[in-house]
């Protein structure tokens, strides 16, 4: 190959000078590290983020430097995480395929935004992500990344290398003296991906839909039936939409999402066995678990019941779906989800009160709410006497014109059978 | 009043001559039965549905027939009731604002039907039911009515007559020597409707949502402390959309109800506590019971997620919350919801196969689930090497392409910050 | 009646004592004035708009001085109008039932939110307005008036009163010393409403949809066969989604839809002869002249080709019938018009360029456009070479990727065969 | 390169046996037909379609007999193509971008539908396409004919060859002998594409959409200015959603839709200039003339304006732009296309009726329309007496209950701000 250059799909083009990389300091990201110094002889950036995914990441600092890597980037990105992209997408009741809560999906934008401004900042011209080409990942990072800066170039070299099994990474390490844990030298029994929303396990003996999930791949979540035999009671506060309390003690969003992962893990809360339709065109199954995030969806609902007019929710409801594709396929950087942030984000504005919930043995259930800004009006439902709040003969003009069309409908049938 | 006219909101209109009354057997829709008679010096003809309320149906014929009724109609509607309400409704995943399932809702329109009928057999001008005017139920049974006959009276005697407290009733009851069993002439202290689908609680003691529901208002689950503490593994087998089997057992639609209902309770499963925006404008606050139903949408889940392409199931949950408005709203019987249902149907085609779930604590959980219908593609999504089922060079051109519009609109931005 | 009490359906409520009535000044609007007087014995204060319907408005206080009205407000509410009223309504497309320019609707909730002003300002306890009980205008006054002021009370004579006959109108003007101008002594041949943005006219001899519409019901646009035999071209300049310049010249809001509706008008553009489905459950045939508007609504989406992404453009078509159909039914004060109208806001921060237009024998045709803030990138989709803006290669990879859910269905539909 | 193989993408692939063309007879699909012999070293198999373009087919005959061609397929599809695609399009209203008729979206599939089926039948392994790498035709061509065939092969020589210039491919043609139109030498100074229901045209001089069209763009309709000074009136007759009949001839469908194009061609109806967003992301901006098309939209509107209930009409306008964009997007033979349109065929049943239409100088317009199936009602609408239909007074109830959450809304907005 002519120096300076590469082939991608059988093109030659200009080769990366410089790339950010989003780094684990794992085998496999150490493996990217020294592929792309080696393929392309570029200096290579690692930026490596806590997003709560409940690792240390001083060894991944250690080992970037191992590699020669002088630039190195580590930040604990939680609290942008969970202020500006888990509780947006919470006031959407966002669920993908009516149950997924959409834990990874929600993290990519983030690390690529970063990505690309420590690309801005040291003057890297690429920047690469550790996605396999099969999986939403990919077109997660990609998307945002050339939404946020349209000539970046960026590298995924699980698409372009030919280290196609465990043996040649392995062998491929070994060569170029980069460190492997014992326990990785093996295959891994299954695939995981974690931060502070959820864990998510999928691939190898996750693949078979028939076949149960076995007890050992649940690794945030207590099972229900270890769970305490007293169900505990939480307070959620809420402010315009977004959890501001626990037990009445305020809290960041990331504490509060800390929070609610512990109590939500203690009661077996969040499990989720599901069978998806990838935006690539398959379907794959994934094991999640999602505790603090789905106590968090049943109190915010709980919330919205009184705070939220019937007209603003049902739209909401009918807008979820498309709100859940967009974030699941990579388009949080888009004119369409934001567009549609705008509209979910006007509804919040009176979203404000209390919500009492039971956790209890995989369950979270609403069982009392409260709000300054409730619309609920025991003056206008009460079985009791109303004293006039509402006129019950208003009822039968309502019913008489919402009728109406449908006597029409029946007018016709009737005439044209005979 | 002139013989043979009434007063509608102060309109002298022609009275009804023969009524067909939705009759319970109970109090309230004796003294409805007497006040028609009384009123309008009409006959009445009265209509008793099993629907799975789990009450027993000759006790009205008997009160019934005291009151001087020649006409009675008892009827076991049970399996129509699931196999075309229930089962429809339910490849929908219809839930109404995020978590009802509507199973009050999806009752009304069959007794309005056969009150439709049963009129026009018996030669009666008018229908008539007991529910009042501040509910959704008035609307339900009267669309549901006036699209089946739009010539048909609809009497709602909740709406007309000065019966505004318990004394009245009672004072009426007695005067009328309508028999009062002991425990009716106190006030309930909360309104109950039950049928195979649900059991639903509101009113009095329910009114404030901020005051936890008492136990005792749980009706037909087991409080999910007091479930079994070991969890249960079903098996539910699906043919087209609707449930046939369980446990490798076909079985009628109203078996299959009945059946998981008995699974549900038993494992606490299927509560929730709501308040829902009513379509006459008020919020309310009920209590839900639906145990054998929760599984039932947490299986058609499970089938689904296998043998449903992304892009129907996609759609399809956008147009639930469409769906499910309408039924709550009382529209079953308009050309919209057909029209949905028929989009609706024509999904559910392969949507054949077994779904394991797991029972426990008030929780039901997919496990598993297999088909011969199956779009699951093992040999695509594996981690390990897929034969050259999917080239992962293509997601390079599906990102790029995807990412076109987004890189126009990045350089806009950037262009026009110069 | 007793002193300060009047009846509603049969109940007896307290009486308005001063209410704030839209009047036109014209004979049916001086009729209720009298009538409210007379009925209420209670204070009228009178309100006068020009939103552009083509009166002089000052004839309308003389008529009120002379039935005694003593707070007489009169307003140009012509750029109000149509800057936050038409201007938010035409960013969204907004068409009912794919055709209607919703004119009439757009103007009700103006008028009524000066009526709710005025009542505040003048102490008045109630509104009333000349809309008959079968149109859509009296729920569109009325909802407005309700979400503005949820206990002021609205009057609808039409609905009240017994002067349903013209007789007995002409009757009670002549009793009550009302001045009738000669050609309204018989009945008119249809119904009329104007305003800037159109003019509608229906009822009596427009009655019957199978009818053709007389050549004299228009009033507003030549017939396109008297239009200039020669096309006029204009240019119209958009900011934010907004029209701010006519041929280069900057104009106000309401001054450009005046000098559109001039254009129009004299080209025969924008006639439309519609049947409709009302709120109120029945159909209506009703002809619109909207000549400005319609040349507004093509060059809005003209302007939107080149400066609004694929993802908003897309999802802002699938929103509009449902924002046209709330404006239509009277919910444009409603939470829900205002979460679409913040999405559709969203959209329009690109919206600006210029817009060529030709118009010529009723039609009005975008034939060029251009923009700092297009997206159109003639790079990208030159049939010439393109130096590597595009790579046709990548079409190959978004298409397999595509397909597979396709093909994974075309699979199963096989294999289920054998 | 090994003998049977092929590169893809910098694979090696097994090379196409025998290929189906999809041939015009023209230069291109010459040089395409002569490449793929040459290429592949494969037989090729023409098929040649009669989709109303206009164009004799016995040329193409002798062309691909001259570059020997054996298995040659020459068909007329005219008539399912507007049965079995038009028809079911225009059944929902479907515009693309709220403007384009997609015309040339609409017959890929069908082409698709019959290169899978020829192939099928004469052994083919592979079928081709003319369509370049940068437009949508390429989409539709393929997903079409993997959606039938899971296994086929497609090959879009565009994308593969080198022949990237005119001077290259008129080289090639030189070379292999293929004959060459004198008017095909040099540049044509725009791309067209034509069918029975619309001609397209894009490309060179086209390309800046601030740019007019120049005049001799327009093949297929008369410029308004110089069609005829007297309008022309039609009635259109329709069975359930299709047109069946012109002025009371009834007609097949490409019969008919020859006949309006006729009819639209003569007054000048059916131009379109638009800048559209592209499936591969970005813009570009067509002429579209589409006559009979114009005039179909017009008149199906104007039959279901009294023949649809406003349930149905409003849900198939929300319906429609997503419909459009797949079909735009080539997504004809998808689950969720198949869904929309068993939901749309619902609404058609009483689509049945006559329309009057007033064609004139480049508009066709509704004026009068009359069926069995109507659901007008004059009896409800009048402004004169009902006798009763229809009772004003129900609207106060109808308005109240409405209102009543806005109220509810209101009274918190005020309780809040004290």
């Amino acid at each position: 190959m002519l120096a300076g250059t590469t082939q991608i799909r059988g093109n030659t083009v200009s080769a990366p000078k410089k790339v950010v990389l989003a780094y684990s300091g794992g085998l496999d990201t150490s493996i990217i590290l020294k592929w792309l110094q080696t393929e392309y002889g570029c200096e290579v950036v690692t930026f490596t983020a806590d997003l709560g995914q409940g690792e240390e990441l001083e060894p991944a600092r250690k080992k970037a430097e191992l590699l020669g890597v002088s630039e190195i980037f580590i930040e604990d990105l939680r609290e942008e995480f969970v202020r500006d992209f888990v509780f947006p997408m919470f006031r959407a009741n966002a669920l993908y395929e009516g149950l997924y809560l959409l834990g990874t999906s929600i993290a990519r934008p983030l690390i690529s935004k970063r990505l690309v401004e420590i690309a801005a900042e040291t003057g890297a011209d690429a920047v690469a992500h550790g996605a396999t080409g099969k999986g939403n990942d990919q077109v997660r990072f990609e998307l945002s990344a050339y939404a946020l800066n349209p000539d970046i170039k960026v590298i995924a070299p699980w698409r372009l290398w030919d280290l196609s099994s465990r043996t040649k990474l392995i062998d491929f390490a070994e060569k170029h003296q980069i460190p492997i844990a014992k326990d990785k030298r093996g295959e891994a029994p299954f695939s995981v991906d974690a931060n502070l929303l959820h864990t998510s396990s999928e691939g190898k003996v996750l693949e078979d839909p028939a076949g149960e999930a076995p007890d050992y791949v649940y690794q945030r979540t207590v099972h229900p039936e270890d769970a305490p035999n007293e169900p505990e009671f939480i307070e959620i506060g809420f402010e315009m939409g977004d959890a501001v309390s626990i037990n009445g003690e305020t809290m960041s969003p990331a504490s509060i999402l800390t929070k609610l992962n512990e109590l939500g893990g203690k009661h077996g809360i969040g499990r989720l066995d599901l069978v998806e339709g990838r935006f690539v065109g398959m379907k794959s199954r994934g094991i999640y678990e999602t505790p603090g995030g789905t106590i968090l969806l049943e109190a915010h609902r709980g919330i919205e019941q009184i705070t939220l007019d019937r007209g603003q929710a049902h739209l909401k409801d009918e807008l979820m779906p498309r709100y859940a594709e967009l974030i699941y396929n990579g388009f949080w950087f888009s004119p369409e989800r934001e567009m549609l942030q705008a509209a979910i984000d006007h509804t919040q504005k009176h979203v404000t009160g209390t919500v009492k919930l039971k956790l209890y043995k995989g369950l979270a259930r609403t069982i009392a709410r409260w709000s300054d800004h409730s619309l609920y009006s025991e003056a206008h439902v009460t079985f009791e006497e109303d004293a006039g709040a509402y006129d019950q003969k208003d009822a039968q003009g309502f019913i008489q014109l919402n009728a109406l069309r449908l006597k029409l409908l029946a007018a016709r049938e009737r005439r044209l059978k005979k």
